[in-house]
């Protein structure tokens, strides 16, 4: 899969007084934007967790290019960037859907880890899932 | 204890494009409030939960006064309202530091439950601290 | 209207460490119910702030049913609950849209304001549309 | 000034279900990291705001080395990594207070712009008290 779109609508609660969304929102964002990634490829983090797999995250950044604003809708696309043995990587583009204005790009990166934190190696039925995009 | 004070230093994270603190958040400072009225009281929620006592919040309400903004240092005034058999409800005023303007009440009630979301009876040794009010 | 319903659903953000939904993110998507509640009756809040007519909350509250957790989908189910002369209340019920379980209820109320933060008597161009319901 | 600390309480509203800070809550302790930061420099940056100067964050970076829990004390470190003619860097460290364990370095990168959003020299004034560090 090339990469994922999802819509999302900015709410008050998202914006700061300098009238534009938070920095830090972006991240809740490419949070919503890899789950769902994840989810188009047949895999449910919330069933991973359940089978002890865990994805935290080791790194996350933001470049700001634009700003978003209340009521704007964004358009987040997720990617993976790289695939390790036992880590993953994911790129965020958001764009305003109505212009096409890029207003961020980001990157997270995770470890496969079990509940006792340990790095795991990705499961085989799990890769195969992630290796179609 | 009569009542207890924290000080919270309203971030930009805290405001909203209206130039306020988006309402919301209120509820945020509810929350350090009474952690901090329970440790005051020698309570330490943390320790609660490891003993398997869960104090969810089961109704929260806010009546707004006057905005608080980004800088502003304002005041978290925390008390017990009402202590029951298995329950508790805390009141909270926000004041501004600087002027003594009040800009909030609130009120949550908490039943006492353990993990399996049972409700219990407040233990006695922490119904003796918390009569100490 | 009646009512409308958004659905939302919940991300590892809206958490916390009991594994449910937060309290005070409730109140984030009362937000969103009444924005976009406002929507479907033809008004947009975005161009209402424009005209310097705001909606600051005066009253929250929230009663909590039974909790979400991370990956449900929700309803949101807004709908007005009083419309003064210068001011409007809103109800909110939180359902988990698999099992209809009802997770909260929940009420703002609002005056209508203008830049100055003096009360306005609502447009009657606006009372037109949220008669409609 | 070398460095500058602030101490915080992580609060439930902080933790998400797995039972950690949600990783994009360390850019807010950052925000109230270097807030402080130019506050003990004489800078306060409300009145910077005031004064038509913004800093708007162009890029954001955590890197997570061990997770912080509910009702840990941190310590947020910020340091300037480096001032350009219009722009200034910070670094951040945040390490838990007991331990002295280093949770998590990031960084953020700022221009100096006016409300018309125009990237501005940094004034005089501003820049002597920065360079003091």
């Amino acid at each position: 899969m090339k990469e994922h779109k999802i819509e999302i609508r900015v709410s008050y609660a998202d914006t700061d007084q300098m009238d534009v969304v938070y920095y830090a929102n972006y991240f809740v964002w490419f949070e919503r934007g890899r789950i769902e990634y994840l989810r188009a490829l047949g895999l449910s983090y919330k069933e991973m967790e359940k089978q002890n797999l865990i994805l935290p995250v080791m790194e996350a950044s933001c470049s700001y290019k634009a700003p978003a604003h209340f009521d704007d809708l964004v358009i987040v696309k997720t990617t993976i960037k790289e695939l390790g043995r036992s880590s993953i990587g994911f790129i965020y583009e958001v764009v305003n859907k109505e212009s096409g204005q890029l207003l961020a790009i980001g990157e997270t990166r995770h470890p496969f880890i079990n509940r006792d934190r340990k790095i795991v190696r990705i499961p085989e039925e799990i890769r195969k899932k992630l290796e179609v995009q």
